[in-house]
């Protein structure tokens, strides 16, 4: 065979500080834009009218929705990182920068920060901090991700372990908000909702009420669009002898559903600034409907604004199973078995004037 | 459960007069032209060329296709207007004014204009005026519907009926006609088709032969690009349970497939000026297969216009069953089994030089 | 029933010398291009990013993927010469001339260069030589094409036999290379491979490894997004009391697969420059998982250019069948029962500045 061919790196290919520039550079387009509403449904203002984002936040256009920046910068890096992984372990102080708008190419480098291998000594967890930035080179979203890696050769040795020390959260003055609401010009009523930031408080818990199934054809294309080639997600001709006898959907395109259902709730989110942290509880396929429900878990005043403020929130999606009671774990942290995702974020939403 | 969740407006919630500004308005771009063109497959020249749409009718580009203009405007009235709808019972009066174009942002509005409640005590019917407006606040598109909306509370006693007068047609000079042909750059070879107004006549019959087979990622797809957030059409694990078992068919999908097969037949029938009425006869599912056939009801001159005629046209969607019989209502009036949309509108066509 | 309904072109409708200026010119924009994307999945850097083609290639954006310039230049063509097709024959001589932009308009028009009526007596096959040209009238992409199309009419005489002399392939300088690479800034890690066209040689064969099933909602979206109207992709309703009982997999639909799949192994393979052949051994349908492997016929030197070489190749899609042992063609010529497509043509690839 042609040694042309990758087959993705294992586990004793990535070094500690190891610095990878991912294919493809991607122009974004509106293009793109018009997908990710027709795949997941978001109804958000700010991405949805570009005189709604000029009006209320002063931008040229409407950005980009911040998720699709996220898998698009999210996408690239796969080639690399992922083809052989096993497992998504988690995302952690992820951090978005410069609105995305159309017109606008994203990149992504990636470095690795941390390796250990299993006890099992065929697997390992690879530790990587992703960049993704536009074609001025500003910041987009910055993220911690770890991943359980296949070894090649189960009897190399394994390296020095070295386990980075990741924040448990992204602080409230750590956001960058390249945002300025004009509390005169940000009309609620076609915004969809009445409830601003001055409305909401932690421990307050959110049923989003809604579900929709996925389609084969839904996350395949998704995946494809962002130019995500994991292969769980295409190969049914593979997968069918695999471990759950079918294609695996694209964890992310679970976290693109909860958000687009939490417009009944959370409206006036008009955009993600942190990611926490992420855990895909269960895997999702098509066939299954996702519900999903929110709990605030604390607001934040964001210095020296009164514009604008912070909600950090936990989102958990589940399948085949309304929110109504709000599913989430038992007394020893157990995951219901109907829940498939835990995604601990911040929104920010508009303050009373 | 918090109170920020919508769950709907009940037929108690709406009053005679009562003015809707619906979120969320939306710049529709390029790319919700591709996604149309992708979903439902029209083939008319005016949407699909610019230099065509430059040339044969004077405007700076191709517009959007009067459909996708018509269920942008209408998926924002779902969320307000019938979210609790049993059955969507009719369009009246539908007029199309400017143009929508790529970059331009659609908002929509509502104004309650009749009420009257069921005999059963639990269900209502609610009259609205709905009109989608650009961004220079001119008209895009205009009309009146009525739905059946369940009660929240049946015990509420039923408020002053007001049943308003609609109008049965759009007579031919009410038509807005911001549209001019230079017959001498019109070339009907390219717009794939040699027959004119001048070649039509009233109770002329025309079967457009084609069927498309519905998929469920096809309508579920289309809905949310439309941002049509009506629950029948996306949640099986409800719908399993539900009357049909399935998930329901956007009405105006299945307008849309009726639309795109009339190519083949009214290929020089660029645009819909207005829709005097339409009924979902039976319910669509994925899975059906749409066929449509059209019958001419009426050829009219336009006044002070050679260049542009208008055929009132009435097309009839099936499912699973050819046109070439025209399946359409038994001598009672009853719809034939197969019959899914009986549509009465208004296009517009280039008349011989 | 009406005579304004088309049926499509039959044997006998077909004289040599004919001319046909086929319906419906198309912009192609962003919104087809991320269509593309999402329905096939390819990450070839030129068409993916404006600042690469700019820096790499000095073009003035992203121009549109060839094979959805093909796409579109062909879907035109089913209209008039092969809606009543019974089999695509093949394609020869194919040459891509200047780069199609989002925003550009293509058109196509078709000779017939040929014809032979078969000895059943029933059916013929037409020649024809199909050329796309953009809004300057440029030519976009230029074929032939030979398919068996049915007779209306059996009992007429069958016409004088015309067999073109068709090529048998595009030498290297009859391609046309409206590109120009800085080999200093053409970035091999941003593209995905570090292999140059120098680093190719003839019987090179490479396995790309990755399958992806199809859905019926994604070659159905393809063909209407083409404005290919060709029956057997679209009626389950027809189809189920037909030859396979399933709708057909429009034949291109596998060829842009094969093409994105190739990109494991083909990074660097930026365009296609010509199509010498093509062959669709089998069908296809919705649930098939198409794998793909190419073979390096010929590396071909472009005369006078030190930038940019040719590779001929061959890429053979198979379905449900890993394309690690290369399957293809027994002794006899005899196509493996999982090869579904047979394509040979030249893509162009940098050298080593």
């Amino acid at each position: 065979m042609s040694s042309k061919t990758e087959s993705g790196n294992f586990f004793e290919d990535f070094r500690v500080g190891q610095h990878i520039a991912h294919a493809t550079p991607r122009t974004v387009t509106d293009g793109e834009v018009a997908l990710y509403t027709a795949l997941f449904g978001p109804r958000f203002a700010l991405n949805s009218s570009t005189p709604f984002a000029q009006a209320a936040f002063g931008l040229p256009r409407a950005p980009v929705d911040s998720l699709l920046a996220f898998h698009m910068v999210f996408g690239k890096t796969v080639n690399d990182i992922s083809l052989n992984a096993i497992a998504n372990l988690g995302y952690a102080g992820g951090r978005f920068g410069v609105p995305l708008y159309p017109g606008d190419t994203v990149s992504t480098d990636s470095t690795v920060i941390g390796l250990r291998q299993n006890k099992d000594g065929r697997t390992g967890v690879v530790y990587v901090r992703s960049t993704g930035v536009n074609q001025q080179g500003e910041m987009v979203v910055d993220y911690f991700r770890w991943v359980m890696v296949r070894k090649r050769d189960a009897d190399l040795p394994a390296p020095e372990p070295v386990v980075p020390d990741l924040p448990a959260a992204v602080a409230a003055d750590e956001l960058l908000l390249p945002y300025r609401v004009d509390a005169a010009r940000y009309d609620t009523q076609r915004a969809g909702s009445p409830h601003l930031w001055d409305d909401y408080s932690a421990g307050e818990r959110i049923d989003h009420i809604d579900g929709i199934t996925i389609e084969e054809a839904d996350h395949m294309m998704a995946a494809r669009l962002f130019q995500n080639n994991a292969r769980v997600h295409f190969n049914q001709h593979v997968e069918q002898a695999g471990r759950f006898g079918r294609r695996i959907v694209y964890g992310g395109h679970v976290i693109s559903l909860a958000r687009a259902l939490s417009f009944n709730g959370l409206a006036n989110a008009q955009t993600i600034a942190a990611i926490h942290g992420g855990r895909h509880a269960n895997p999702t396929f098509a066939g299954d409907t996702i519900y999903a429900w929110t709990e605030v878990l604390e607001r934040q005043a964001l210095p020296g604004r009164s514009d604008l403020g912070a909600l950090r929130v936990r989102t958990v999606a589940t399948k085949d199973r309304p929110g109504a009671d709000f599913p989430y774990q038992d007394a020893s942290g157990a995951y219901d078995p109907a829940v498939v995702l835990d995604f601990d974020y911040t929104v920010l939403m508009p303050r009373r004037g």
